[in-house]
């Protein structure tokens, strides 16, 4: 087999409101798994507050150090909006408006019943920095940007899913991430040094271990991932008989 | 009114199982929120894989920048669960078996049945970097870990929390953020000067805006925090009313 690239990306969640635990974050679960789905792997996260010089820090460390970096949040109309400025500045350019965001926006707000006339919030929300593009909107009508490896999101998940939704297959990436579940009513302290030799018997597949504690058993979840899908299912396979001959109830697909 | 000091932590995530999508994160919300009961604001969340030097970058570098550092996950008994020796790394201590966490868990297992004897996946869970006290562990035997500014829990949401409970006012801290609430069936586009205007005439306030489509109504909820929850208090009062003036539904404390 030959040595495939490994591509990497990186999540950037902006927003006081996750910091201050008011708002339980969505984005990360779904942009890793849309990744995933793409052949990239989310290879970190960093969540920073609504402060252009703690954005602008975590984006171009970030860009640098991945393939693709991705953000969401703050690109609203209100004042507290500030991550189009705060990459405009880690890019060193000025920010600009986009000539069709604002077309998309006026036209959002005339079919909501109103003159299309943009007040100045709203033509907040046509702001990008210079150089960039627009990614689609489908559910909101203020379109998200991209500049250079860099993939600017709403922070409300749904609007932020339907912008991934609107990338889906235009990145380069590798092969996909195939995981492989098995559940089993065995404490992760008896079965852990049958899950080390099960790891080193499967290069190129990582075994994650995962307990809970449900209707007053003790189980846990075993996933095998790798890039080499059959790789991954001949691990579980062995897993599965394993466990099995030491006496644990196993379900294939997990508990 | 004397200046303040603002004590600040950062949390550092650690688990391929939140960067794979596989596992929704709960811990950042609790973390954050169990923060500002102790006068402390969580400043930066990092998630990092299962890997040590990757672990050890991070550790290193918040616990430097910040008052607190907080992790969560990979303390566990398998082979995944690296976390006690990435930050030994990170101290350049050795990693020791630590006599009452021994205790513990022998105490543990033997309570669930067994001899209490230790085997080597348990005796894991026992072993901290050199120099460590621990974090109790009310909920199932084996303990978190402290070492500096350095706090290991869990990464299993409900044990994090009992460690959280079992710290609380330990930690030296500052003023607990207040947070005042006003909901608004407004769009956000509308209010976004007031809002602007409003957090202008409050020095110390922070009003953030969250925007919700719900039945088939725009509104958003307008989050005002501070140290000083006098200042807090005063400055939703006066949302309330220009909202009020200005033709808006109002629904004080949130929609």
């Amino acid at each position: 087999m030959t040595k495939q690239q490994t591509w990497t990306a990186a999540l950037v969640v902006i927003g006081d409101e996750i910091l201050s635990g008011r708002t339980q974050d969505r984005n990360i679960a779904q942009v890793a798994t849309w990744l995933n789905q793409q052949g990239i792997r989310l290879a970190e996260v960093r969540v920073v507050p609504d402060e252009e010089g703690r954005i602008s820090e975590a984006v171009n460390s970030l860009r640098a150090s991945h393939d693709y970096l991705f953000t969401t949040g703050g690109i609203g109309p209100t004042h507290d909006d500030i991550t189009v400025d705060s990459i405009a500045a880690a890019f060193g350019v000025p920010v600009i408006v986009h000539p069709e965001a604002r077309r998309i926006l006026e036209e959002y707000y005339r079919a909501r019943g109103g003159t299309g006339e943009l007040t100045e919030a709203r033509l907040r929300m046509a702001r990008v920095p210079e150089g960039a593009e627009l990614i689609a909107n489908p559910t909101s009508g203020a379109p998200g940007v991209r500049i250079g490896n860099v993939y600017i999101l709403a922070g409300v998940p749904h609007i932020a899913a339907s912008m991934l939704e609107a990338l889906t297959g235009t990145l380069e990436g590798g092969r996909p991430i195939v995981s492989v579940t098995v559940g089993a009513y065995a404490a992760e302290s008896e079965v852990a040094d049958l899950l080390r030799e099960t790891e080193a018997g499967h290069p190129g597949v990582a075994v994650g271990s995962y307990p809970f504690f449900r209707d007053g058993r003790y189980g846990a979840n075993f996933v095998m991932r790798s890039e080499d899908g059959e790789a991954a299912q001949r691990c579980a396979e062995d897993l599965v008989r394993d466990l099995a001959v030491a006496g644990y109830e196993v379900v294939a697909g997990g508990i």
